[in-house]
């Protein structure tokens, strides 16, 4: 079988002019980052505001488990089949981080036929964006701590400055560490920590922005902590603004790449999908709609977090909502939902299990219906899958009144998700719903906000606030923070914010232990239980793996 | 008068495969950064190998001073008015680090009208190679902490890691950090700092190299510390010499941009000139000779750190030593090295003072002569200058029969070069000597080749070594380092280690207090007195000043 690498090194790439000409945009109207990659710039994206949106297809997932979904997979193919059909398609998805390529997954553009391409440089460095991102936040830091060293002026408290350094890498050696040592000519010393490049607020900017002036106005807002009578500080306050959209003005174009069967994909931005939103840039959503017919996209992790946010945070600054959703989900992932533990996956079939698992399943098409818009649940297909279980999921679909294609998008390309293209057309052709936000964000407090989330979309009974977090609401809404939503950072792995709690856990509480101002991307982050914003490195890095031959032949990334 | 970045805005540049062509290269054989940048894939250098070297010219410069000199100005002037005399010309600068263009010098590519552009790109993120660089300085680092927090197999000492993490900004706050705090999941704390990119031997490593092959085999001869028993750890034990080599594919490919009279310059690699070579990359500078009929290029500082290290560091993996060498001096930094202060500069024409400053300027002419090249010495002109001063300079030229001319490139681009380029394309015609280094390498110690750089480079008694620096040289014997050349790190402003002993010093010795290894480099740091691996930001950053407007118009890059 050959490795994802091998597959797109094969693969004969058409020059990106040629994708880009196939959606109607000249070559000199495009940015090449070498032959195969092309950034947007705005120039060219203004001439196309008066085409008509294309419709929109959300692709989001089951909660994940070890034994894997495959949504971006299904994201890509799904929009392969489309052009196979015939629809002038476009995917929008969210840009890889190199860190977690160096650490464990070892590459992620889709998998198998499924695949963006050049995923050696999409994988890599791209266009540079992730390293534009990473110098933005770490400039901020470094005009903080040169504030504070040259007399302080706006009498920032050391203590609380709240905004953190950056590195797109997974090294947990940076999560907690003391800068300013080494005396006067270095500074105050103070607490520090670097998270992940993609947690960062610049990173939810870059995305949530619509264009160059607002971005500018978004970092201008951004809270970098407190001064001594405990008011926020902002980059306003520190005067840089200017040179973080400088620094930015490049990473804010979309990048333009192609599938292995040269569907155009724009590829842009990654936030984190529990301390931000999660999604790909509302800049390249909104230019896929300009160019495309059809638009596939997905949201990170599964449909309680990304898909929340994407209809709660971006669907408002995007103005445009779902015309359809795609809940992916996999045979051996409903086990594992179901009670079977990772090593018993491949003991043949278990419909029983199957069965059981279906329970968190359900509890997202019913979530996603709640939002007035047709559902369609892909089963992703693998080896191992038995007649029997897939059937059962179809079962239970037919009951519930919602369309279950499968789809084989990894082995078999566009080719594999033409019954899937099939399903989520005649959905959006006989879609008369409108849309339904969780909640009204103008008129609501932010506690009802974080409630609404967690009984409408976890199906718990309620939202408990600590005390540091009942007190900071009240700071936050004194503050003027008030009609922003909220982003919640839960675990991924289950519906409630008990990582153990598999399928669809009822009677249970969420707990906020803290909240997080990010007044630039325009959020107030919830955080329940631990969220680790720097990954580390496993015994085995991928890393260690990695090689490019003399002859240009890269092995490592998969 | 225009700002820099105005006249660079206000140029018409050709598109870069316009460039290309003139040089004979195909528009298939380059990989585009937008329309006007490239980077020159080793492919299309492979097959320029059979192309005969054109003449080499290194610019360099006096001693530094607050005043300024205009060395790469001039270098990008030469390289215009060698242009107008019909030769193809082909430029080779360094590129610059974006921590000073958002701290005190707000850009660098050159100034007035002998610019290199587009010179915002090339100020901020340009093609992304440093951005590579820190993110396979910070990988190794991060598999460093990682190998020690995962068993330590290799029984690495954790008190005697030198390898440094590095970020591309100037931020005194990371000078001396401590890491790995937080408790058992973080790993294990130790102190550690930052160096700003330039300063990281990956940037080294990346200008010394002469093909990727080379480039990984350098890698993995890096020494990251040392284990219990002292014995040095490399990253061939760690083992990500491929994923580094992978992270760095692209950097390794010159950069190809324009003067702003579309003179082919390629801008590629900057090492610091005091813990590093400080020149731009053998592969560029290689390439630009294969191409060109003339290649002008420039060397860090003044003549005894970056011509020194050209000869002694770059000549032998460039195989080719130059033609000619023009020595760079204004009569306001002349002046300075006569005893004016920076606030009398413009108190009036003093030729005695440049009279007395030109013993700096004379001692670079006589070691640059030494190495068996011919030297043109080039007066940058300034406004302020006086006609008696500028005789001063020209009489003392002569009676050591050295051809010295005006320059007013700034002013009026290559057309203020003509007379220089004259110069030097006739001193390059009557060269008959044989390139002669510092040392020889090979049968000289450790100890001899620093002899030899400060007797006579820098015109001093002796070198004098710390115990420690005798120490470490014999452990480097012994480990078969002691062919390597030395790479002095003395300060920039004086001769001697004193930075405040300007004009020509005599009578002193040179304390080596430390040497580092960079074996991947391939030379043996000696540090002499304190060498600052990470600058700080100024009370007021040039960063504070630069925005983007909604029409593109960049403000604050000079």
């Amino acid at each position: 079988m050959l490795t994802d690498i091998q597959i797109a090194q094969q693969n004969e790439q058409l020059p990106i002019v040629e994708i880009a000409k196939r959606i109607g945009i000249d070559a000199d109207d495009i940015d090449l980052y070498g032959k195969y990659k092309a950034k947007i710039p705005a120039k060219t994206l203004q001439a196309l505001e008066s085409n008509e949106d294309g419709k929109l297809i959300l692709v989001t997932a089951i909660n994940p488990t070890p034994a894997g979904e495959g949504k971006s997979t299904t994201t890509v193919g799904l929009g392969d089949a489309l052009t196979l059909r015939g629809k002038k398609t476009v995917i929008a998805l969210r840009e890889p981080s190199l860190g977690p390529t160096m650490g464990v997954k070892g590459g992620a553009a889709g998998g198998g036929y499924a695949q963006v391409v050049p995923m050696e440089d999409i994988n890599l460095h791209f266009t540079g964006d992730m390293h534009a991102i990473t110098t933005a936040n770490n400039t901020l830091s470094a005009i903080i701590d040169n504030h504070i060293h040259q007399g302080n002026e706006l009498d920032i408290d050391v203590r609380r400055v709240t905004w953190k350094r950056a590195v797109d890498l997974n090294d947990r050696a940076l999560r907690q560490v003391i800068v300013g040592l080494g005396g006067v000519a270095n500074g105050y010393p103070r607490e520090d920590g670097f998270d992940i490049t993609v947690a960062s607020e610049i990173m939810a900017i870059l995305c949530l922005s619509t264009d160059l002036e607002d971005m500018r106005a978004r970092f201008a807002r951004i809270v970098i902590g407190e001064n001594t009578k405990r008011e926020p500080v902002t980059v306003a306050d520190l005067g840089v603004e200017g040179a973080l959209t400088l620094i930015m003005k490049d990473a804010i174009a979309p990048n333009l790449v192609q599938t292995l069967e040269h569907t155009p994909a724009f590829v842009h931005g990654g936030p984190f999908a529990n301390i931000a939103h999660g999604c790909n840039s509302v800049v390249a959503t909104h230019a896929a709609l300009k160019l495309g017919d059809y638009v596939v996209t997905e949201a990170g992790f599964g449909a309680d977090l990304g898909a929340e946010k994407f209809m709660d945070i971006k669907v408002p600054v995007l103005g445009k909502a779902p015309d359809a959703v795609v809940v992916v989900a996999t045979i051996r992932s409903l086990k594992m939902h179901g009670g079977v533990a990772v090593k018993d996956l491949n003991n043949g079939s278990n419909p029983d299990a199957v069965a059981k698992g279906f329970a968190n399943l359900q509890k997202h098409i019913e979530t996603m219906q709640a939002f007035q818009v047709p559902v369609v649940v892909a089963v992703n297909e693998f080896v191992t899958d038995s007649a029997e279980e897939e059937q059962v999921v179809f079962d239970k679909c037919a009951e519930l009144g919602v369309t279950c294609v499968k789809s084989s998008v990894w082995e078999n390309g566009g080719q594999g998700g033409l019954d899937l293209a099939d399903a989520v057309v005649a959905a959006i052709d006989s879609n008369d719903q409108v849309f339904q936000a969780t909640y009204d964000y103008e008129n609501t407090s932010l506690e009802e906000k974080a409630r609404a989330i967690v009984q409408k979309v976890y199906g718990g009974d309620d939202v408990v606030f600590s005390k540091k977090a009942r007190n900071q609401m009240r700071r936050f809404e004194r503050n003027g923070w008030g009609n922003l939503p909220i982003c919640m950072a839960k675990t991924q792995y289950s519906l409630s914010d008990d990582p153990k709690a598999l399928g669809r856990p009822e009677g249970f509480k969420v707990s906020v232990r803290e909240l997080v101002p990010k007044i630039g991307a325009g959020f107030i982050v919830a955080l329940t239980g631990d969220v680790l914003t720097m990954p580390g490195l496993p015994k085995h890095p991928a890393a260690l793996d990695m090689d490019i031959k003399a002859d240009g032949e890269i092995v490592g990334l998969f």
